[in-house]
């Protein structure tokens, strides 16, 4: 289908430390990732609305290629969660460590 | 001094979430954190003597930039250290997640 790229997604035993380093090492994609820590899915334009749309695409490729979000594609929608089980089974302690340091330096 | 840069270090309360996640996010510079891992100081020859100089040099610049490596400077040599302590002050149970995730992956 024309415009419809399959969205590809690693299995959690493929999920490797220095690509989710990398996909967390960028103030935006911290930023998403800070914003789905609920667990909650969100629709990708209620995160990051003053973000230009096209910068916002290469930034959902990098966190869902190296397996730290999930995009689901409902009709013209796509939907994220963070892959907050499969991070925890891979590597243990870590997201919650980047997560809670990340909410503490916005004094959240 | 020609050719004596500065070697510019942040104070470990400048030290940043995203730019270590970065640092430490290329396969290179994971490698050389690792082999920093257990304290001690190195030269910078000693380490990766595989990868042209003139890459090591903007991994060496990363690393100390982002406060993840100290280098200090002995007559015309570099020399390396993890910069451990600092990190863990400033993000506890991080680096040690790390490490000793390259060091299984590796079946070290």
């Amino acid at each position: 289908m024309v415009g419809v790229a399959v969205l590809h997604h690693p299995d959690t035993q493929e999920i490797e430390l220095v690509d989710v380093l990398a996909a967390l090492g960028h103030p935006v994609r911290l930023d998403i990732a800070q914003a789905l820590a609920s667990g909650e899915e969100r629709f990708c334009g209620e995160i990051m609305p003053d973000v230009p749309k096209s910068s916002m695409t290469h930034h959902w490729r990098a966190l869902r290629e190296s397996g730290v979000i999930r995009q689901r594609r409902a009709g013209r929608k796509l939907y994220l969660t963070l892959r907050r089980d499969d991070l925890e089974t891979r590597f243990p302690g870590l997201l919650d460590i980047i997560l809670n340091r990340t909410a503490q330096d916005r004094g959240e």
